[in-house]
């Protein structure tokens, strides 16, 4: 039997796609090279055939036909990977095809006592949130990615979402995951903490679909908050702001939402925003003695009132200014509009891109001038913006925006020679990546971050549940 | 050149330990069986030699010798283990050496920005925290091993402390480690997050020796606590203190340590408690309406005013009463305490040794009687007490304690019948450990827990570093 037909006759030929359109849909996924790629036409990796199965059960037998005639399989939920984790590589299979997993999209179950929601790999993240609202509950997970990605993407990735301060990173919320594997299911997870053995389900968190396809993952829940409140604070420079937010990560004082940004992303922030007076606002500050604004965003969720009051008692002994809810809420309305803004500047000749990265308190002053300093000294004149957006006790992330003239002679290299200059100042200094995963785009950098022997570590994982290779070719281990 | 030559060469004469009670010493660990061989001068597996390395190069060294001539190597901090973890078995070997890591014991750096101390390996609970105590910090890691446990053994084997809810669990201090291995030295650890694949630092924790000799580990640290307050609360019945405890945990108000007891060891704790009025508390907590007391120990560090507020409000709505300091300082002081009394039990005839799981919230229950009756099942007339002493937004870890009388026809039996049917009532219910690890005891049971597929991962990562299988053998994977 051809294998097409073996598909058509496991899921339905409605959902076994082979016309162009959907195949190319499905390849890619939001970076700026993808989107050069998409505008110039290029020719880009496409699949032979974009499967849609129903369910767990569907994803397992599609596996399993896949592995019979050696095709490579690439999960695929929202699309919105930057760094090429979902482009359809062959990898020297003779075929391809693209798992959508678009039809996973239910709530399969809610444990009120225990605070564990079952949600299916392809339920969106908004989706998500209406489902578990309708018991009550919120996951809190917003990354920049929120409208369309997955909650098996963000498991697949160890997304953090802009919330990450209250509710933790994705890789927090997980009890447990259902994966598909050459091998057959494999289940992880029946205790909320363990000493069986090393925790796997960190293991299969971050895999990006090399290790299996994620069909279900346990998360825990939290009460919707019946209060949500989200303010703009004035810190006196970086250092300033960077210590300020150490404090607070270190004493255990973090709103849901904490957000720095730097002097360079302040003055966007500032000129970008309608209804900020932004002279008088300037003035303000200057009789407050600030001389190099940087903006804090803090947001609280749920119990508003004692969260905020310890939080703000601790910025104003930072010398940090309060300037009130116009900045705090429309950055929370804006926040996933960064995305669709790119359109636009890219029609404007714009190279727009953003990158990121976290380290260790210590390490993240220098690491934030050595990336800003290695993209300038790549692309010439340029907006290097910066903000930390997630913090912990030991560190924060870095999250760069980064804005220059297109060189349209070569819009491609030009950005390939700057990314490689910010990757290879990163590479020592912090991790590769804090919450865009590795893909493609990053793999080179990993052993220089897990060493060979956590690649050889990776690698001999992967041979135990995809012999053959067919999961994710090329993606996390180059 | 032979080998013990080599290793004296390498390490010193006085480094390479051959004498038989030096041997002996270091094997076994400190389990109710062991105590029984132990006192029945039953044959137990002996390494042919101890090795002391000074640092971690010396490890490294060590491992390469091992390798070339296919030598078994058991590292060995403490000697904790109550699950076989440091048993000096051959795995087919033609000799095997403990490594006795008792001379890594440095505080290796100290980082105050980003509160991250590396320790050796060897360093002891006590000795960590005079050293951190320098510096102005603690780690906040207290198990009932502390006094005789390493940095290196809780890394691991995934040890919690009594403060767990406070200070986290061991791996989540964990910011980085170093390990040797035969393929060589592993270092793990760029970030306090990332999404740069899978968390291998989440591997390495919990391995157990069979993946590398964990020589360093950078943790996170925190202040010295300027406060201590330890009290104890009453709470009526079993499945009332299990739903407060799951309220603090969920509203994020635990207090730092927070032990609920069953009505047994309630009972056994009050009778233990020389200096308690056992009549007059009980006719105090009658005149209440509570009717089956259950103690609750709860114990704040560091801000003692403001977290106690919030938590005793939290507790008295759940109907618990306070019955002040004595029972809870009673208990902190008396903490460490528990191994010793085994040998004064063992002399009387007792059969006594301690259990525990983990499971979510709404299995617990369930959990709670059925190892409860699996062990009086297999035992007849026995004391079965059991707490919650770790306590997590999804579930709580469960901790027995059974008494007996010993069989002495067949004591090893007696147990090891028990101790199955215990671990057969926490299959598939909840871990097989929350914090003791696998070592020999568990291994039978990781199946149930992480699948054939976890299996086969562990096995894959294992031939990946230890092509020869020369670390720990017969430990974690059976």
């Amino acid at each position: 039997m051809p294998v097409r037909t073996e598909f058509e006759e496991l899921l339905g030929a409605d959902h076994v796609l082979v016309d162009p359109g959907e195949r190319l849909g499905r390849t890619g996924g939001l970076s700026y090279l993808d989107l050069l790629h998409a505008r110039a036409g290029d020719e880009v990796p496409v699949p032979d055939a974009v499967l849609l199965p129903a369910d767990p059960d569907q994803v397992q037998a599609v596996l399993e036909v896949c592995v019979r005639h050696d095709i490579g399989v690439v999960p695929f939920g929202g699309g919105t990977s930057v760094v090429g984790g979902v482009a359809a590589l062959r990898g020297g299979k003779a075929a391809v095809v693209v798992l959508d997993l678009v039809r996973l999209d239910e709530l399969v179950s809610v444990d009120p006592v225990s605070r564990i929601a079952v949600l299916r790999a392809g339920v969106r993240g908004p989706e998500a949130e209406r489902l578990l609202a309708a018991h009550g509950y919120t996951l809190g997970h917003v990354p920049q990615s929120f409208e369309r990605a997955t909650i098996g993407g963000f498991a697949a990735t160890r997304s953090a979402g802009q919330a990450s301060s209250g509710y933790g990173r994705f890789e927090d919320m997980v009890a447990g995951l259902r994966l598909a594997t050459p091998k057959g299911e494999w289940r992880l997870g029946v205790a909320p903490a363990s000493a069986a053995g090393p925790d796997l389900r960190q293991l299969a968190v971050g895999s990006e679909g090399t290790l299996g396809v994620i069909t279900e993952v346990a998360l825990r829940v939290r009460p919707l908050p019946e209060q949500r409140h989200y303010e703009g604070w004035i810190v006196d420079g970086w250092a300033a702001g960077a210590a300020a937010v150490r404090k607070l990560a270190q004493d255990h004082a973090l709103a849901d939402v904490t957000r720095l940004s730097d002097v360079d992303e302040t003055n966007v922030s500032f000129s970008l925003n309608a209804g900020l007076k932004t002279t008088a606002l300037k003035t303000y500050l200057a009789a407050r003695g600030i001389k190099n604004p940087c903006l804090l965003i803090v947001g609280w969720e749920g119990d508003v009132a004692r969260c905020r009051r310890r939080t703000s008692a601790m910025l104003k002994c930072s010398g940090a200014v309060r300037i009130g809810k116009v900045l705090g809420e429309s950055w929370r309305h804006g926040r996933f509009n960064g995305p669709r803004q790119r359109d636009a500047l890219l029609d404007l000749g714009v190279c727009v891109e953003t990158l990121e990265t976290a380290a260790y308190w210590s390490n993240l002053d220098e690491l934030h001038d050595a990336v800003r300093a290695a993209l300038v000294a790549s692309l010439g004149r340029a907006i290097v913006m910066c903000h930390v957006s997630h913090a912990y006790e030991t560190g924060a992330s870095l999250y760069f925006t980064v804005l220059t003239s297109r060189d349209d002679t070569d819009p491609v290299g030009q950005w390939q020679r700057a990314k490689a200059a910010a990757c290879e100042a990163i590479s020592g200094l912090g991790t590769i990546s804090h919450h865009h995963a590795v893909g493609l785009d990053h793999a080179p950098y990993l052993e220089a971050e897990i060493g060979r022997i956590g690649l050889d570590v990776l690698r001999a994982a992967k041979s135990a549940v995809d012999p053959t290779g067919i999961l994710n070719p090329g993606k996390l281990l180059c």
